[in-house]
Formats: structure tokens, C-alpha cells, sequence
């Protein structure tokens, strides 16, 4: 690092504010972009593209024809249907194609309310925002009770704090904790809670979006009542994804108007998706193995990296979490709350968290939660097959530009 | 036409229950089979796949990221939404994206409902089953008044019935009725039915689904509240479309969760359906004309020939509607009800409504609408710029085979 000048002391745009914006001189310059926000979607693998490609050219039917157009097509969707509830162990008929899965969770929890009688619903407050404005919502438009288990600065959740709430089994209770924490990484034991939830009788729901792929979700044995993917976490296409709903149960359809997804989910089916979410699904579990290990191995090299060189960062959660999610604390000083801008002009893709909308270091919910939000300014780094030690070594040299971050290091 | 010989008298499968499915011999054979069912669904347009299948070679970032890697994609998606308006001579913050016309039903009648006060529906028997799943539903979930303007044996909506049904302002009331009838074709004055809406402070929403992409839609000018449509009409890809909201309303999203599509859509983008839904969509208002007049001259061709070799059929509806689709009744008799399956085992793709599910020949909610489910079992033929004279030569030389229709012709 050689150093850096500024580009324009006014700043750009009025975004910046007066506090001047750099450009980075002498410093080796990464040939492209790094992208390291794979939480928050990731690359297409060029094999999902090629599938989708291919089937582009040659088919075209709406699955629910009856002619061969659409059996032809019927059977791409059936297919996906049957490989998907093959690798989690559950049946064809407990899989439903969506738009991804925050429709996923709109359905779910509509179900829940509306054709399963649930009265209370018990989550926490470092749930995705899709679950957190569903529960919210139904609190306030069906009068629904919302409690939410306590959680630790680590963002472990309570467990025995959630065994006290459903204590009180007077209302039919969904309880809904992800299985992954997008931001911080953090694994939930669904083993635990699962049989937390049936001493109780309650409806158990987890958010397995950033999970699905990366873990050989064994769904079976009554463990969960609800699931959900986004094909566009683990290489696939963004805008599909699919819910799992214990057959057992028997839930109303939240987008109506058509018998697609036998009932389940009305309009024609995003086929070309569809079929991308298969090829990903199915090349994420061929590959799991392989995956983890080397995204584990770029894991602990990043840290190992940041420890030595910036002792002065923390990591944020529970680091023996999902391999691909490390989240990073830098003490919070008036100068690191541009982050996000200044590793964007380096070319690095990070994130704040999960709803990131200005130029400014977002204060995460998920932060804010767990009690740190006036300590740390974080920075979610996320990995994939496709990162580099390369590509992480220019995102800790660049992290470590005085320039950038005045005191903290 | 050399005669027909029983393939199996047993019936296949238990599905024909003894009458008996029939293989054609002699009968001069298309290489491949034909598609005549384009109200259903279109083929993929090569140029709409060919854009899509390069940004899937090339960019993956997720929107909602503000990193380089989601600004170029929000750019694609900004372009699209640009592009749709300035067609449509509409404002860009009017339009949204969906994952089709069946979700963004779903959502304008819940904004009507929710958030607008709507307390009373009009609409007809003849609407795609999304519109009238919706008005039941909202009818009986929340109390909602819900009338039918009468249609008659045409199809044709009464306008001055519906002015009678308007007549009484005291309850907020949406208007829904769709442009283009998909089953018959039938098409609807938007100017009249607006006047009408406008001078009752009714709101209207026409289902635009089948006319998007084969009129010059102009939505300028307070002419409608809401519209819809679906990519994959008009040769786009399927699990992909838009609604438009007229600016002057502000109505809640449905599918809750995120920020995405300015608060009105939560959910990661559907970013390569967007892309494909763009260059669909532009593809059709540049050739609009030329394909306008391409199916309108195979339209009347297929008509003037089914009425001077078959003049016993009829047509359904008013055949001076959309170019696209044509509905043939042939009088009802015992051997027509497998037309359907007879017409798929010879090659042919088309429809008895929107809805079969069924290798039986599909009583349409429409035509039972109209008064002739016991008169006539109807074919929909629907056309595209693909389609060809000597692909409707062999549809009637199919379908006047005695030994499919008995007594017919």
C-alpha cells in the first residue's frame, strides 16, 4: 500500500458529504471486481446456465397443457420435484415451486394464520427481514401474539429462554428460527429446537434459505413443518426457489387463481427457473463435500489473516457457524462508517448486512440486536467455490489502508 | 384422408374408459407437432433467449446490492421498467415487476381491499380464474360485495348493465374486466368502460394479460387504475410480468419481506426473466403491425376454410376480436368429447379453455357462462407469428375426420 489521493474533496454526487472519497494509486489492483457477497446472491454456475440455455432453445410448453407441449414440461418441473425432496429425504408432494423464498415465507405464515388457527407466533429479532415483516404483520392485522426469544451478543439464540415462552401452550404457536444467519453465520441446532417445538406442540418453521446447498438438510422424521430455498444462494437463477411443508399439513394457497403446484401456488410455473434451481440443487449436494472444505479453508485463512495483521477487529457471532459468512467488527470511529462505499471504488463487494439501501455503512438489525450497534461497524464478508486467497488478501490490504479507517489499525 | 384404425379399443391406460383412441394411418403426417395453443403459452422468441442466455454468461449481481455488482444489474432492471412505461406512455414508478400476471392480480385486488377501501367488486363469469379466485375470495373473506355484469351468448359484456350495477356509489367499488377475452377473443372498449368507471368513482382494472404485446396499449390519461401482464404471451420467457398501478394510488405490496421494487415487491429479482421480459416486450411493439397482419390474414384463412369445408361448427364469441385466437363449437355429440386427446395423439396442441387439467374435453367456465356448455364443445385455436397455412390446413383436415366426430361434418 502505497497510499492513496483524493479523487474529489467535495465528494461525488453529495453522496460523501465533505469527507472526501479516494482513489486507490500504486496499489495491486485486482485484474476484476471481488465479489464477496455471496449471501446475498450468488454467481450462476455457467453449467446451471448452460441447462437453462439449452431447454431456452428447445422447449416452451406450459406445464399445466395437456398436450405434449406441456407433459414435456410437466415432466422437466416433476423432475426437479423429485430430485429436490430426494436429496432432503421427504416426499415429491411436500415440495412447491415459488418465486423464491421470501414468496416462500409470505405463504407460510399466511398458512399458518389462516388454515392451521396459529395465534401466536414466537421467532427472533435477527431473522430475515421477509420473517420478521411477516410476523409483524399478522401480529397487527390478525391480532396475532409476537414474542421473541432472547438472544446473546454472540446472536446464539436462547433456547432455554424459547422452552419458558411455549410453557404456556394456550395458543396454537408457530415458532420460526432460521436455520442460518445471513448476516452472521450463525447455525441454529433444528434437532434441538424440533424437539423443543413438539414437547410443545408447537408449529416449527425454519428459515433454511442460506443453509440449503451447503448442508445435507435431512428434512425427514417430522423434524420441520416448513422450509424454504432461493435457487439464486447456492448458483442458481434469482426469482425461484421452492417451500417444503410437512404433509401432514394442509395449508391454503397464498397467490390464487390457478391449479398449478397442485393448488398450492397459482400461475405458470417458472419453468426455465425451475429447471436452473435443479441443476443448482443438484450440483450443491454433488458437491457439498468439496465445497465446504474449500470455502472452510478460505474461512480460516481470512481470519487467521485478520487476526494477525488487524488485531484490533473482532468477528461478530459464532464463528464455527456456516463456512461461507464471516462477519467482522471494526470499532466504530468517525471514519469507518464508509466502508461500504470505499471497498466498492477498490472493486470489493461486501455488505453490511442484508438490506443494505445508501452508500452509508448500514446499521444492521441483526447488530443492532444484539447490543453492538454503538461498538462495531460490521462487515459481512461471503464466500463461495469462487473465491480466491488472492481476491481475500486484497480485501484485508485494503482494509487495512490507514487512509480509509484512521485509528483502527 | 384414408380412414383411422383402432390403436387399442381397451382404452390407454383406464383414461379413455372404452371408446376407444385411434391412430392415424395415411394421413399425411407434419414433421413435427404443431402448436396451436398460444393463449396458453408462446414459444420463447430465439432473440429473447439469445439476450438472456448472454447476462447469464455475464452478470449475477443481485439489485438490491449496492456494490458495482448490483448496480449494473439494477441498471438491466431500471432499463426494463424505462422501456415498458415509455411503450405503455406511462411513468416508470407505475410499473412493477412480478412474477407474473397471476401474482399481480393477487396483489391489486388485495390493494384494493386493504389499502383502498374497496368494498364492492364488479366483474364477469368469463374472467381468467385468477380474477374471479380473487373476487370470491375477498368476497367471502372480507365481506366484500361481489356482482357480475351480464355477458351474452357473444360474450360481449353489457356496459349498460354495468351502468345500472354503478348506478349505486355507496360503496367503493373496482370494476375488473379484462381487454382480451382468452378463450374467445372477445375484446373490451377500455375508452368506454373508463368513461363509465371514471363518471361512478369506480375503480377499473382490466386484465391486460392477453392484449399486452399485440396492441398498442396506451395506458395515458387516467384511462385505467390497474393492468397486468405476463411475459410469456408474447414470447417471453414464463414466471416473469408486471403490473401497472396508476400513480395517483398507493396500495401495500402483497409478498412482504424487503424493500425490492420500491416497497411495492419484496423478493430478489427475477433478474434474467426481467431482462427477457424487456427484450420480449420490445420485440413485440416493434413488430406489432407486421404480426398483426401475419396471424389476422392466418385467422381469416382458417375461418373462411373451416366455414366452406365444415359448415356445420360455429364460432364462439366475436371473431372481429383479438387476432391471436379463434373458438370453434362443434355441436355436441357423443364421439366429440376426446377432441382434445384425439387432436394431441395426431400432433396438434390446442385448448377447450384456460384451465384443462383433464384428457376430457374441458367444459370452459366461459362458454357455460355464455349458455352453450350443452350446445357445443369448443376448441380454441390460438395463433402466433410462428404459425403457418399449412399447420391450420392439417389442424382441418384433422379435425374433419369423421371417425373422431362422428356425425359432424
Amino acid at each position: 500500500m502505497q497510499g492513496v489521493v483524493p479523487l474529489r474533496k467535495r465528494g461525488v454526487g453529495g453522496i460523501v458529504r465533505g469527507r472526501g472519497i479516494y482513489r486507490i494509486v500504486n496499489l495491486r489492483q485486482m485484474k476484476k471486481p471481488i465479489y464477496l457477497d455471496n449471501a446475498a446472491t450468488t454467481a450462476l454456475d455457467p453449467r446451471v446456465a448452460e441447462v437453462m440455455s439449452n431447454l431456452m432453445k428447445e422447449e416452451f410448453g406450459n406445464p399445466s397443457s395437456i398436450h405434449s407441449f406441456g407433459r414435456k414440461m410437466k415432466v422437466q418441473v416433476e423432475g426437479v420435484r423429485n430430485l429436490v425432496a430426494e436429496k432432503l429425504n421427504v416426499q415429491p408432494s411436500e415440495i412447491f415451486f415459488t418465486s423464491g423464498a421470501t414468496e416462500a415465507i409470505n405463504t407460510i405464515f399466511n398458512g399458518a394464520v389462516k388454515s392451521l388457527g396459529v395465534k401466536r407466533v414466537i421467532t427472533t429479532q435477527i431473522e430475515h427481514p421477509a420473517v420478521i415483516s411477516s410476523a409483524e404483520y399478522h401480529a397487527k392485522a390478525n391480532n396475532i401474539q409476537l414474542d421473541y426469544v432472547k438472544i446473546d451478543q454472540q446472536g446464539q439464540v436462547d433456547l432455554e429462554h424459547l422452552k419458558s415462552l411455549l410453557e404456556d401452550e394456550t395458543k396454537k404457536t408457530l415458532v420460526s428460527l432460521m436455520h442460518a444467519n445471513n448476516e452472521l453465520g450463525n447455525l441454529l441446532s433444528i434437532k434441538k429446537v424440533s424437539e423443543i417445538c413438539r414437547a410443545h406442540n408447537a408449529l416449527f418453521f425454519s428459515d433454511t434459505v442460506q443453509s440449503m446447498g451447503k448442508f445435507a438438510n435431512d428434512l425427514s422424521g417430522q423434524l420441520l413443518d416448513f422450509a424454504v430455498s432461493s435457487a439464486h444462494k447456492y448458483h442458481g437463477p434469482k426469482g425461484v426457489g421452492f417451500m417444503f411443508v410437512n404433509g401432514d399439513l394442509k395449508i391454503d394457497p397464498y397467490i390464487i387463481g390457478g391449479g398449478q403446484e397442485r393448488n398450492m401456488r397459482a400461475g405458470t410455473e417458472n419453468v426455465y427457473g425451475i429447471v436452473g434451481l435443479g441443476k443448482a440443487f443438484k450440483l450443491a449436494y454433488d458437491e457439498l463435500d468439496q465445497n465446504r472444505e474449500t470455502i472452510l479453508e478460505l474461512k480460516h485463512y481470512l481470519m487467521d489473516k485478520l487476526q494477525s495483521e488487524m488485531p484490533i477487529i473482532r468477528f461478530n457471532g459464532n464463528t464455527d457457524g456456516l463456512h461461507t459468512v464471516l462477519n467482522i467488527g471494526i470499532p466504530k470511529n468517525e471514519h469507518n462508517d464508509m466502508i461500504l462505499m470505499n471497498m466498492d471504488i477498490a472493486g470489493i463487494a461486501v455488505s453490511g448486512g442484508s438490506a443494505c439501501s445508501s452508500g452509508s455503512l448500514h446499521v444492521s438489525h441483526v447488530i443492532t440486536a444484539m447490543g453492538l450497534a454503538d461498538e462495531v461497524s460490521a462487515i459481512r464478508v461471503s464466500l463461495s467455490k469462487h473465491t480466491t486467497k488472492e481476491e481475500l488478501d486484497y480485501f484485508v490490504e485494503v482494509l487495512k489502508g490507514k487512509s480509509y479507517f484512521g485509528t483502527i489499525c
